[in-house]
Parts: structure tokens; sequence; C-alpha cells
């Protein structure tokens, strides 16, 4: 197992290019926030814009607009409810996230299913949250596209059967090559792991401050910005999930926990000061 | 009566273990906030979140979604006329918070009874503002759970019968231990007391700056988010008390006046100060 | 013509006594807001909170609740059509604020009749905004009650007939005798004059980087929150006045312009610089 | 073709004169925002308000009215569906903006109509976004009244027949001189172009982390802002342009990315930094 080192930043942060323009730096859809949960589909977008991607679309309840754009003018909204809409929508898109405050009943089901009919092999889909406990519920079948798992550990036993006390690297990368080859698989947890087709890493970045709800949320947009503006998937990846825990340790120096929505807010300074 | 010192801080504020995760630092509900109150329980839920509550639920009118959300992504949601939902949502709580901010109308002694019905031995309860007035008018009875009372003067006469001028520490303790035995009582003043098994406690910490709406429904919110991370629940109340009230001595140095939500966006800070 | 000049706050401001509760600063009602000027109730509450009023309810358009709850969770809400719970509310305050961003049409003029109607000789009444212009329209008779009247120049026209270009002191001051005796009148001007039984006084503070949408709103707002809490109506006024421009003067040093919504946010700081 | 030099910001933003009030400085509406873009009608008002308008309006789907109160309780909100509503607010207007996130669909265009036909000779009315499209794709005639339009690339291809490769200085002035003639034309690209009946200006400022979503809806609201203030409205529309992206350069020092509410919350300091 490799661990992630500070490096993997100025690998993957790229100096912008003066010619650019916000196309450049991707089109990400993220879909979920039912009733309950429209917090976390808020986070994961301040995830996306905050960390540069070039255009961030939100699918989520109609409930959920108001405190989006509360937060975020920068991200557009639209009902996940309107298949045809979103369908249009999601055709566009770089990069896709589904399942975030998503929810688990019928309504998040029918919705993860018309995201999994609809995404194409060229874009890339993060998978995470209530996606992952209905596609292990379910035993849905998986589109052909970029695939990006991002269970805990508690929804890596649901999806790969490898109860929480044997995911030891070795069980977990034989159900990954099993069943997720070519995929990204991440395993959350206090040192978060990622399986990828070309190894094992493990993090080296996180606190306990970092222990409260909404921190997955807030990743699995992290994720989406990066991998939508860098080319590079897997080091994508690898330098969010870094990110992601680098700031909180920065963060909970000065403070016992620290906020998901701290976390967002500080990574355009992040992201300059470890930039290539 | 002993008077709490800063001590209580280090006692009670641990550093964080490195293998903790959110659930290690609890699950609460917190109920209220009907659609006049809704910032209420705003207020609270911003105390629960930012001292560190593992998972923080708000259960409130749908009305408050919206601002709920544009305060805090970090809280989930549901809706307090959705009984089912409700119950089942209680049932997996570590600690609950009632009446702040829920009106003591038809609606919210409906919603009280359905969380004291609900609630289990082995759940810490807090009970607040329109649910103390709830329980005095309709001597209602009060469940087997650990339960924490937050009356100001006037709430605790209502609960106790003692008239305000007549709130002696002796009298309180008689009552105390007659009505609440084993339950942990604060009487909320500008030098607040506290009632325990273990014997009276007061304040020292506080400043007239405070006096504003909303102070008192923040304190919920820091206790509940104090009792669901530390397991000495006594220690953990006094620390919540006596926290809510140093950080506003500090705010009222170049402030005339601390307004509540202030006092929570301290408290990361505050803690990691103050940690043993 | 008084200056008013900067002793005014030290005279005003007390410090705070610790025996004081937040009843001791007052209960204050503000109504206003329709459908398309709730920005106005919303500055206006921001001024009221922030100046240290005990308790402020904001009765408003329901559509307004909750971007008046984004702003301030601190104050509460209530529906500004229904008239028996306003009427209820109302007879519980210190002090009433009527007319900020009401709007002139049949709805306004409904709530602007029962708050007349409502309003006791023993409570402070601010007539600000829309309802200066529905009281010149349909010369509604004047209650009995601590009145103070906020109008602008154009709305100070339509009140005493002076037109603008002959609002001299001596006009106004003749105006002020026979139609207004006993009340304060506020003339907002670039430098607003104030009329009282004692006097005329001429405010000393403010800058053209305040000539923005929504200041008048805001000022109404601290207004109250200062007659609410100070016993000096009088000096509460003419610190008030001063202590809103003066913000403005300060920000102004490094902003060209000042938003309402800043000054609100700033008054704890410079009411502590001011204290007695 | 000139460049915008710093000379522009003093030439333009004038000290303001202690005799002016908020009607001085103009009145602006800004007519946009669907049910899925209301974040781009929000970003735009912020311009608006950030950059010293007067009085602000936002006329925009009802769905936005919570979330733009939340930013900016300065604006205030009209429903753009009361038609009879909207043409009475923006016959008082001095600048209009049209398209800021309307969308191209039936609505849009029926909204768009019904400004065009409102319009007066001495408006300024400033076409943005959807309503280039729009006026494009079903060849609507303009409108006698001061014209400036805000195309990216794409929307002035559309405009002007022009594909992108081929938009030249040269090809677009002879579009401008035939099609737009007395009109302002900008040509947003990271160094935008702008046309006027004086001359061809490049902008000079820019940074690509500016590339995100947004930065042309709050582009039309500092423009509106800047003409609806500063009398000479090319010097205004040339130092709006200057400023939009100046800011962005200080903000890009320490941000890898810069989002576009940042750019107008910098204004007020921005414009005391560089005003005459």
């Amino acid at each position: 197992m490799k661990e992630i080192e500070q490096s993997i930043l100025k690998e993957t942060i790229k100096v912008r290019s003066n010619n650019s323009f916000k196309g450049t730096y991707g089109k990400i859809a993220l879909v979920g926030g039912n009733q309950n949960f429209g917090g976390a589909i808020i986070m994961s977008s301040l995830g996306s814009v905050y960390s540069g991607a070039g255009l961030t679309t939100t699918l989520t309840d109609k409930n959920n607009q108001s405190s989006l754009h509360s937060w975020l003018p920068e991200a557009m909204f639209a009902d996940y409810k309107n298949t045809t809409e979103m369908i249009k929508l999601l055709e566009n898109m770089d990069v896709i996230t589904i399942g975030t405050g998503l929810g688990t009943d019928e309504n998040g089901l029918t919705i993860l299913k018309t995201v999994l009919k609809t995404v194409k092999p060229n874009q890339i889909l993060i998978i995470d949250g209530s996606a992952i406990d209905l596609i292990a519920k379910y035993q849905l079948q998986l589109p052909k596209a970029k695939l990006i798992f991002t269970p805990h550990q508690m929804e890596w036993q649901r999806l790969s059967g490898i109860k929480i006390k044997d995911q030891t690297e070795k069980n977990n990368l034989i159900a990954y090559k099993k069943l997720f080859k070519n995929s990204i698989v991440i395993v959350k947890s206090h040192r978060t792991q990622i399986y990828t087709k070309n190894g094992v890493y493990q993090n080296t970045t996180g606190t306990p401050a970092q222990a409260t709800g909404g921190m997955g949320d807030t990743l699995a947009g992290i994720i989406g910005g990066f991998v939508a503006q860098f080319k590079d998937t897997e080091n994508a990846v690898l330098a969010a999930v870094y990110t992601h825990s680098a700031i909180a340790d920065i963060l909970a120096k000065k403070q016992y926990v620290v906020l998901p929505h701290q976390i967002s807010e500080f990574l355009p300074k992040f992201m300059k000061d470890n930039e290539a």
C-alpha cells in the first residue's frame, strides 16, 4: 500500500492556462438531496464550486432550491423529479455524482436508475452515499462509465460483502479486482484507502476534528470538482482525498471540531498555496 | 453551593481519539421550532453542530427547512408533524432535546407527548422552553430517561411551584429532590444554578451583553452537543453552561450586545483553546 | 437648531446592569415587509437585534419568513395577515414600528389601521415609510401613543404639506407644533433634522456612501432598538440617528458604498466603543 | 484597438457629492432568473448593489425571492410573471438589464418581449445571456434605447453571424457598425473587447481563476451599477469591465479559483481605493 504524499498536490493542481475558459474546467452535475438531506447536496455542491469546477448543476428536491442558492448562487438548480429535464442535462456533463443525501426509498431508487441508464462511457460517475446502499441492496447493474465509488466502511461491507473487521488490504483488493476492476474505490475511514487499477493508496492526512456529519458529502463534491478539472482522474482522486483532510488538519489547529462547509470555503486558498 | 470553575473545561473537553468517527460523538435530535419560532430551533441546532455533536437532526415545522439549511447544511431535517418518521428517527438517538421554540398550543402538546412516549431509559432527554410550560400546565408524566431540564426562573416557578422571589437554594433543592431526583435541573438566570444528585452548582461566567432573545435556545443546543460527546453527563452539563457564558464574556469585551448565533460560531475555537 | 454631538452616545448608551435580563431591554415588534419589500423589514430587524433590543418580533408577509431567519434566527416571526395573532402580540410590546416596506396598497392600509387601533398610550410607535404615506393620503387619525415619525423629505412634504424647497427649520417647526406636538419627527436628508418638544436638532454625521436603498429601513430598526433599551426616548432617538451615520462614516473610509446591513452588523462594536 | 488602462477608474469613479441622495445613483431593474438559474440573477444583483446603484429591483421567478433576500435585503423583489407590475416598475427605471439566467423557453421569450416593448429611448438597456440568444433566434427587433450587449463569443456568433474563429477586430467592427451602431457591444473572452461608436477597446485585466460559472452574470450587474451611477456611459462600461477582472486579479493572488460573489463583495473596497 502506497501512502499519498503531499507531492500529489503539485502533480495535480496545475497552474491554469491563460487561454482557458469555464468549459475547460468541466461540467458537473450533482444528483441527490431529498427532503430530509438537502444539506448533504448543498455541502457537496460547495465542494465542487469552491474547488473550481467550471460549471456546477445541482439536481435535487425542489425544497432545497432556496437554501442551495442561499449558499451558492454559482450552482444551477434542477428538480430531480423532472426526469426529462434531468436526462437532457446529464447528457452534457463531464462528471456526475449520484447518491449524496439521496435517500434509499422508492424516490431515490427511481432517480438512481435514471442516472445509471443515462450515463455514457466517456462520463465520470461518482457513486456516493445512498446510491451505494441501493446498488448493494438491489444488485443494480453498473453502467459502462468511468466509475468512482466512495463508500465508508459499512457501505463497503454492503457493496463487497466483506465485514468491517475483515476489511484488510488483501481482502479488499480481491473484491475490488473481482467486482470493480477499472473503477476507483475510495474506502473512507480515519485513514481512507483508495483502490485503483494501478495500486492501493492510503491517505496520510485527517483529524478526529472531522468526525462530524457531512464530511463525506463534502468529499464527494471535492472529488467531483477535481476530476472535472484535472485530466489524470486517478491523481485527481488522490489529490482530492488528500486535500479534503489536509484542510481539516490546518483548521483543526485552532478548532475543536471542523465543519464540512468550512473545508470547502478554504479550498481556493489551499489550492493556490499548493498549485504546481 | 459549589461554583463551577474553569477547570471543568479540561476535565470535560477531552482530546479526540484518532480512532474515533462521527458515531463516537453521538446522535442528537432537536425537536421544536413552530411557524413563529423557527429561529429558536436554528439557534439550538447551531449550538449542537458547532459544539461537535456527531450527527444532528432537526425536527421542526417544514416552513423552517430552508432557513435551517441556509445556516446549517450540516443538520439533517425532518418534519415534526410526520409522527411515524419522527418516532423512527428518535429511536436511534443518543440525545433528544424537546421544546425549543415549540409553542404551547395543541400542535406543541401533541409533539411533546409523542416524544415523551417514545424516549427510552438509556436516552438523554433535554426538556426546554415550551416543553417545560406544557409539562407544568398539563401535569404530564415524565418518562423514564436521563432527564435534563433547562427552565428559566419563571418556567421553574411553573414547574416547581416556587415563586421567583422564593427560589432560594434551599427551597429549590427540596423541590428538586421531591420532583426531579436523578434528573439535572438548570435554573437559568444571570448566575445560572444547576441541581444534580451530586450537589448544587452556580455558574461563574456571564454578562448582561447576553440579555437578548435566543440565548436559552442556544444553550439547549450546546448542552445537547456536550452530553452527546462527553460521557460524564453531569460534567458535560456544567461545562456547557460555563462555556456558553464564557464565550459571551470574551465577545462582550468588544461588543455591547452578543448575539446567540455568534456564541455558537465561536465554539470550535473556544473548545480547542480549553481542551484537556 | 442644536447639533447632535458625539457626547449623546455616552449619555445614552449606558453600561448594562449585571442584574438585567432580556426583558430589561424591551420587547419590540416590527410590522412591515410585503411581498416586494421583504428586504426592508429584514434590514430593519437587523437594526433592532444588533443594537440590542431584548426581544424582537417581525410581523411580515409569510413569504419573508425564510429569508428573515436566514439573516436573523434571533427574530421571532409572525404573519402580519393574521390579525388576531398580531393584535395579541402587539399588546405585549414596549415598542412597535409600522410601515417599513409595508406598501401603500389595500393590504398595507388594513394592517396599518389595525396597528393604529391596537397601540396603547404607554407604547412607543415608530411610523415609517409606507405608513407615513398612507396616513398622509387617507388623513388617518393618529393614536394616543408615544409617536415617532421618520419621514424623508418627500414623505414630510406629504405629511406636513410643506414642499421640499420650503422645508426650512421655521416652517417645519410650525407644522410640527401644529400637527405633531409631543411626537418626535425625524426629517431624513443628508443632514437629518429631529423635531421634539424640547427643540430642533441636526445630525452631524453621514456620508454620501450611504446613498443607497435600505438606509432608512435600517435606521427605523436602530431607533426601535435604542428606544426599547434606553429610557430617555428623546436622547435614544438622537443617539440612534447619530450612530447610524457615524458607523457609515467609519465604514466609508474603506468603502465607496456602505450597505445598510453592514451598518447593523457593526452596531455591537460601535456601541461598545462608545458606551458610558 | 485601444487598451483599457487603469486610468479609466479615476476618470469614472467620482468622489460622491455631499448633496447626493440615493436617487442620484440611479434606479436599476434586473430582469431574469428562472426556476433553474435563480443564482444568476442573484449574482447580477450583488454586482449592482455592491457597486453602489442607488436603488436595485430584481424581477425574477417567485421561487428566487427567498434566496435573493438571503443574500441581499437591499434589493427589492418583483415577480417577473406579473406583467402589469413589471411594466409599471420598468417605466421608472434609469437602467434595465434583461436576460441574465432568463432561459430561452416560451416564458423567457414572453418576458423579453415585454421588456423590449416597454423600454424607452432615454433608458439604458443591458441585453445579457438568454436575451441575446432569443434576439438572435427570433430576429427580434431592437427597441430605441441606449443599448448595451454583453455576449460571450458564442453568443456573439449567434448575434452577428461571425464564427468564433473569424471574430477578428475587423470583422467584428463591420458587424457592429452594420447591426449595432450607437450601441455598446461587449464581446466577452479572456481578453474582453468592447465596441462603441468611439472605437474598439480591449480589457487588460483578468485571470483564469475567473473561469467559472456566474462570472458573466456578475459582470452584467456591475455594468448596470456603473452606468446607473456614472453619467458617461461608455466610460462606465469600460471601467466596469476593467473593475470586474481587476478584482479577480487581486483575489487570485491568494485563491486558485475566484467565485463571482466574492468579486461583488470586494467592490466597495476596490472602488474606494480607485476613486478619483
